[in-house]
C-alpha cells in the first residue's frame, strides 16, 4: 500500500460538482488501499476576487492581513472536499497549514517552507482517513497565517510528500502533462513521458506554468517522484524524475518561451570595481529578481550593462534604476517590454556538442535577431523581439526532431 | 482612556463600503485615545451562502467541517477591517479564534467559550494597534476549529470584554436598541434607555433578537456594562447594566413574544415515578431544548403532559415521543405549531403584585384564549394561538403604560 500525495488546482475544484468528481477520482485510490494525502487550491477566481476586495480597503494591501485573507479560499474547499469524501462513505479530515503544522518564514504572500510537523497527518492517516491540506499556505513561529505565493499549493504537496516519504506525488492540473512545447502555438508539440528534475527546473523558470519551480527544487533534492497529469482524464501524465540514461538520447526535451521578460540597458557606466552591486542592490532589496546580465565593455572606463527583469516590475525598475544612474554617473537608461526568452531544454545537451550554435543558426534562417543569449550545462535561451516568438519556436521544435502528430495525445 | 470592546454584525460589514464606515466610526473612539478591541461577524449572506455549499457536499455536512468552512466568514472580514484600519493611518491587527486563543468545547457548530487567552490582544493593544478579532469562532484542546452558533459574536465580544476587563461593550446592530416591544408591530414602542440583566435575560430568551442569550449571561456574571446600539445613527443605544432602585419603578420593562415555539401534549400517560424522565431524556439526548412543562392529573394513575419545544424541533420531536409514548403505554401525542408566547418582563414585578393577574385579565378582556402559562421572578409568559400575536401584544403594551409617542426616536 503506498503512501500518494495527490494536489488539485483551482480549476479542477472550482465549483461542488468538480469538488465531487475530484473526491471521486481520489476514493479510486482509497479502494485500492493506499494511503491519501489531497492538497487542494482555492476554487478558480477566489484569490483574484479577494485581491479586487483588499484592494479596495487598502491601496497596497497590508501582506500579513492579505494572507489571513487568501488562506480563507483553501480553507474553504478542503472544508467541502472532506464534506464530500464523508458523503461517499470514507472517512476524511481537512487539515489548514497551521494546523499540520506547515512552518514558514515571515515573508508574508510568499513566504518559504521551513519546515513541517508530520505527526498529525500520519495519526489521521493511521485512522484510515483521507487527509486534506490546505495548500498555499503555512505559519510562521508567531503563529501569524502565510501563502507561499503563485504556485504555492504545487510546493505544498511536493513538500509533503517529501516530508511523509509518501511513493509518489500527482499534480493534477488542467493539461495532460509536460509537452514539448506549448501547444497552443505550435500544433505538433507532444505530451513527454518522463523528464528529469534538472530540465523540469529550466522549463519551470522558463515560464512553463504547469509546474511551480519551487515545487519541482523540493522534488529533485527529496527525490520525490511527480507525476504531472490531467484532473480530466484517465490518461497517465508526465512523470518528473531522477535523470537516467534514456534521456540523453535525445539532445533538446523541450523548447520553451517567457513573454514574462523585459529588457534593460544602463548605458555608459562608468567601469569601476563594485558599480554593478551599486547599481543591483537597490533593485533586489524591492524584491525585484534580476535575470540574464550582459556586460559590454566600451572601453576601458565606459560600459554598457543590460539584463532582464520580471515584466511586472519593468516600471518599477527602470524608476529605482534611474535614480541610481544619476547618482553614480551613467549616461542613461533605456529598455523594452516587448521582448521573449526562447529556450531549448535537455540533458542530451551536454553530450551533443554544437546545439547552441544550430539554434542560432535556425533562428538566423527565420531571420530573427537575437538581442541577447544565455546558457546553462542543459539549455540555451535566447531573446529576441516578442512578434517572432510563434516562428521561432515552431522553427526550434522542428529543427530538434520533437514534432510529433499533430495534437496527439498519450 | 477606557478599553472598549465594539462589535459590529453582519449588516454592519456587508461590504466594502460598509467596512469602511465602521473603520471610521472606531478610529473615532481610537483618535480619542482609547484602546479599542473590534470583533467582527461575517459580511451578510455568507453564512447562509456557506450553509448551501455544505449542503451540496453532504445532506447532513459534518460538524468539525461546517465549522471550519464557516470560520472563513469572519476570516475575511477581520483581514479587509484591518486593511481599511491601516489605510486611514493607523496600525491594526486581525486576530482568529485560533490566534487569540478562545478555548472552546469540541461541541461543533455550538460551541461554549471556556476560557480566553489576553496576553496577545494585550501586546498588541500596549503597541498602540486597533485589534480586530473574528467573532463567532474558537478553537478546541485539540487545536480544531469551532463555531459558537447563532449570536456567536456578541458572545465573543462580551466575553472578551470580561477577560480584559474592558470599561465597556458596544454592541452594534441594525436597530437602535432595545424597544419595550416589537416596533414592527406596535408603532407606539419606545427605546429603553437602561435595562437590567435580568430582564434582558429574559427578552434574550424569550426572542427578542437584539442579543444573544448567552452573551447577556457573561455580561451578568462579569458585570459588563453593554450599550446596543445602531451601526447607521449616533444616537445613544440601550445600556443593559446591573439592577438598580429606578428600574423598579416601573412594573413591567417590556413585552415580548415568540413565534419560535410548538406545543405538544401526549396524554394518558402512566403516572409512576420515573416517568417524566423516560419521556424527556431521548428528547434532550437529541438536543432538543424543552422549554414551558404542565403535568395535569387526570385521576390516580394517567396524567396529561404539556410542553413547549422551539418549533425547528418540533416533527423530530414528534417522532421521537410517539415512539416513546408507545413504549409507556400513554394513549397517544398531539401537537399544534401554530402557537406563540407573549411574555412581560420586569424587574419592578417583584414589587407590583398582581401582574399576572392584570396580564390575563388583558388577554381576556380581547378574547383571547390563554393555553399555557409560566412565570419566573420577573416574567410572565402565555401561550396562546398565533393568529392573536398582535392583537395581545399591542393591548399588553396599552395597559401597562409602556406607550410612548409613535415611532419616537431615542
Amino acid at each position: 500500500m503506498a503512501l500518494i500525495v495527490e494536489k488539485f488546482g483551482g480549476t479542477s475544484v472550482a465549483n461542488p460538482e468538480k469538488i465531487k468528481a475530484v473526491a471521486e477520482r481520489v476514493l479510486a485510490s482509497r479502494r485500492q488501499g493506499h494511503r491519501m494525502v489531497v492538497v487542494l487550491s482555492a476554487m478558480a477566481g477566489e484569490t483574484n476576487r479577494f485581491v479586487a476586495l483588499a484592494q479596495e480597503m487598502q491601496a497596497l494591501p497590508d501582506p500579513r492581513e492579505m494572507d489571513v485573507l487568501l488562506a480563507t479560499g483553501e480553507q474553504v474547499t478542503v472544508a467541502l472536499f472532506a464534506m464530500a469524501v464523508k458523503e461517499m462513505g470514507f472517512d476524511s479530515v481537512s487539515l489548514l497549514g497551521d494546523q499540520v503544522k506547515i512552518h514558514t518564514d515571515a515573508l508574508h504572500t510568499r513566504a518559504r517552507i521551513t519546515g513541517i510537523d508530520t505527526a498529525l497527518i500520519e495519526q489521521h492517516l493511521d485512522q484510515g482517513r483521507v487527509v486534506v491540506v490546505a495548500g498555499f499556505q503555512g505559519v510562521t513561529d508567531q503563529g501569524d497565517i502565510t501563502t507561499l505565493g503563485r504556485g504555492g499549493s504545487d510546493t505544498t504537496a511536493v513538500a509533503l510528500a517529501a516530508a511523509l516519504k509518501a511513493d509518489s506525488c500527482e499534480i493534477f492540473t488542467d493539461v495532460e502533462g509536460v509537452y514539448t512545447t506549448d501547444p497552443n502555438i505550435c500544433a505538433s508539440a507532444r505530451k513527454v513521458d518522463r523528464i528529469s528534475y534538472d530540465e523540469m527546473l529550466e522549463l519551470a523558470s522558463l515560464g512553463a506554468k504547469v509546474l511551480d519551480i519551487r515545487s519541482v527544487g523540493i522534488a529533485k533534492r527529496y527525490k520525490v517522484p511527480v507525476q504531472v497529469r490531467s484532473t480530466f482524464t484517465n490518461t497517465e501524465g508526465t512523470w518528473v524524475v531522477e535523470e537516467d540514461k534514456d534521456m540523453e538520447t535525445n539532445p533538446v526535451s523541450g523548447v520553451t518561451y517567457s513573454k514574462n521578460e523585459a529588457r534593460i540597458t544602463v548605458s555608459k557606466v562608468p567601469d569601476i570595481p563594485g558599480t554593478a552591486a551599486r547599481f543591483f542592490d537597490p533593485i533586489s532589496k524591492e524584491g525585484i529578481v534580476v535575470d540574464m546580465i550582459i556586460q559590454n565593455t566600451r572601453d576601458g572606463q565606459l560600459t554598457d550593462m543590460t539584463f532582464t527583469v520580471p515584466r511586472a516590475d519593468y516600471k518599477r525598475a527602470m524608476s529605482i534604476l534611474e535614480k541610481t544612474a544619476a547618482e553614480i554617473g551613467a549616461e542613461g537608461v533605456n529598455g523594452s517590454e516587448n521582448i521573449t526568452k526562447v529556450s531549448i531544454v535537455g540533458v542530451g545537451m551536454r553530450n551533443h556538442p554544437g546545439i547552441a550554435t544550430t539554434m542560432f543558426k535556425v533562428l538566423a534562417g527565420e531571420g530573427i535577431n537575437i538581442l541577447m543569449i544565455s546558457t546553462s550545462e542543459i539549455k540555451v535561451s535566447c531573446v529576441i523581439e516578442e512578434k517572432y516568438t510563434e516562428l521561432a519556436v515552431r522553427a526550434l521544435h522542428h529543427a530538434f526532431g520533437l514534432d510529433g502528430a499533430p495534437q496527439a495525445e498519450g
